[in-house]
């Protein structure tokens, strides 16, 4: 339901006052009214909530309780460096079930301290409600970001590298309990990159991405074997026989980032040292949707088997249309 | 359960950075670092989140969904009305049960909307969860404040005149879901007066007031027949056989604000045109707790059923302690 109701929202709120970037992108920016700040203010303001659901997002029933306070915490963060921005404090609401809701509330609680202090977070406020229902966590996010250095999902450029953070796939073997949101490497590369715009991975990689093109009214050109695949995909793999390349594509929790680099300096960056291994997985292009260059060995009768390195053979090269996949919100 | 369990996280939250007001109030303070936006600001953040959930805090079954939606976004405004800050943008979190999702969400949508507009806000993101359980909406609001006006509920000071907005008691006849904010008014007074402390009557007027005093290690000496009575309060009474007065003290939902005004403006503010009636219904005093002042006839033999005027008769006075009863989250 989430994206086709978004879409109508969007309509309803025009008559509203706008956010300088509103719904639909992973975190709001609102400008600070320069009447009050002073016209020396560079600094916008970026907000976002997410909420995660018993039974739903995660399994009480399964996963320690300070995990899943974690987790609420870390998926804002995520959300926060998508667009580059600085984490200030946060807002903490919690919908606990009618038994044992202060064991639950305090459990739940030591997770999201532990990442306040990581963070140096202040947990500036929040709600508590006991109720007949499966435990809940809502927190908003409050962080800063220089108005020159923000991302957004609508700045990618035709020619931007295409360049990912981490690997990918197979996180429900744990890791998505546990993601490591790339806020402090956002902050290093939104201060010395022209990086165009950025999503971060929650929903899966092709399907991110997809969002990120959407958005941006771009294509992608990939190559699929560059897809860095995480241990996990190649784990899971094993254990349910669908191929670790399949799970990098779609599986969604990475929490890693998409990023459109200024192809003038996308070979430096990948030859920099940085936090988390970068990886260029293709090219935004003008032509939409989500293509793989595959290589194609162009010498007659050849088996495609045979290894050739450039300059050796001929090679052609033809684009191959891809489905994005991944985990549709309110679809499950 | 919450206000122990807030005292535990004011604990435990110690070693991490502070909102300049944090946990405790209405509404959090945050204040912009100086170094992001130049030394002129004078601004400051204001942030609170509140949720409603059916079952708890309204019935779906009883209560239109767009009065609802209202609702959930007109308690937040309150909060900030509490703050003297000025609205600017929120968030809305929906967790819709999993049958009808889509026209709940339209319909709650609606009251959102409304009020939205009526105050210029923007809604700057939010979330949607559809899952198996109760009807919750989760406002994060967003709001700004001068500095040097901002209200909390812990400046009040002993001898400050105890001063409320409109009237009280009867709500849940129906103003509890339509209240009406007082959020301009709020602006007005913290620009032309000195009022050192706010809080808004959500839980009930003696509640309320016994958490100002606490935040303000204050007393206060009501004389408990100024308290302002709603007619609602007088329709219940009729109904319930409880006194109005009783429902004025302890109803809650009044969505009001107590306010600590500076004893040598009281006189002029009481006499000045405002966009709500205000009535002083006592001081705060350096003795804790709440006590209300009456009078007593001391003419001997007295039958205490005369009313007499001031110099005819001697009066003393007594004061006798008050409960506050009203709505403790938690105990419901």
């Amino acid at each position: 339901m989430e994206q086709s109701f978004l879409a109508w929202l969007r309509g309803r709120t025009a008559s509203l006052p706008q956010a300088a970037v509103g719904i639909g992108d992973d975190a709001a920016i609102l400008e600070l009214p320069a009447e009050m700040v002073g016209a020396a203010s560079k600094e916008s303001l970026v907000l976002c909530t997410d909420m995660i659901v018993d039974g739903v997002d995660f399994l009480a029933s399964e996963h320690a309780l300070r995990s899943i306070g974690r987790k609420a915490v870390l998926i804002n963060l995520s959300d926060l460096a998508a667009m580059a921005a600085k984490p200030w404090s946060m807002l903490v609401t919690l919908s606990l079930p009618d038994s044992e809701s202060t064991r639950i509330a305090a459990e739940v609680y030591e997770g999201i301290l532990e990442v306040a202090k990581e963070y140096q977070l202040s947990i500036c406020g929040g709600d508590i409600t006991v109720y007949h229902g499966p435990l809940a966590i809502s927190v908003t996010m409050v962080g800063l970001v220089p108005a020159d250095r923000r991302w957004v999902r609508s700045g990618a450029k035709v020619g931007d590298a295409i360049v990912v953070t981490g690997a990918f796939g197979g996180s429900i073997l744990g890791r998505h309990l546990d993601p490591t949101p790339r806020v402090e490497l956002a902050l290093d590369l939104a201060a010395h990159w022209q990086v165009h715009a950025a999503i971060d991975v929650s929903d899966g990689l092709s399907l991110d991405l997809d969002r990120l093109c959407a958005a941006s009214g771009v294509g992608a050109e990939i190559d699929r074997k560059q897809i860095p695949i995480h241990a996990d995909a190649i784990r899971l793999s094993e254990q349910d026989g669908i191929a670790a390349e399949e799970h990098a594509w779609g599986d969604g929790e990475d929490f890693e980032l998409i990023l459109a680099v200024d192809p003038s300096e996308v070979d430096r960056l990948l030859a920099s040292p940085q936090r988390v291994p970068l990886t260029r997985i293709g090219t935004f292009t003008s032509r939409t949707g989500l293509w793989n260059r595959q290589r194609v060995d162009e010498r007659p009768g050849n088996d495609g088997t045979s290894v050739a390195s450039k300059g050796e053979v001929k090679y052609s090269s033809q684009l191959v249309r891809l489905s994005p996949r991944g985990f549709i919100h309110g679809r499950r």
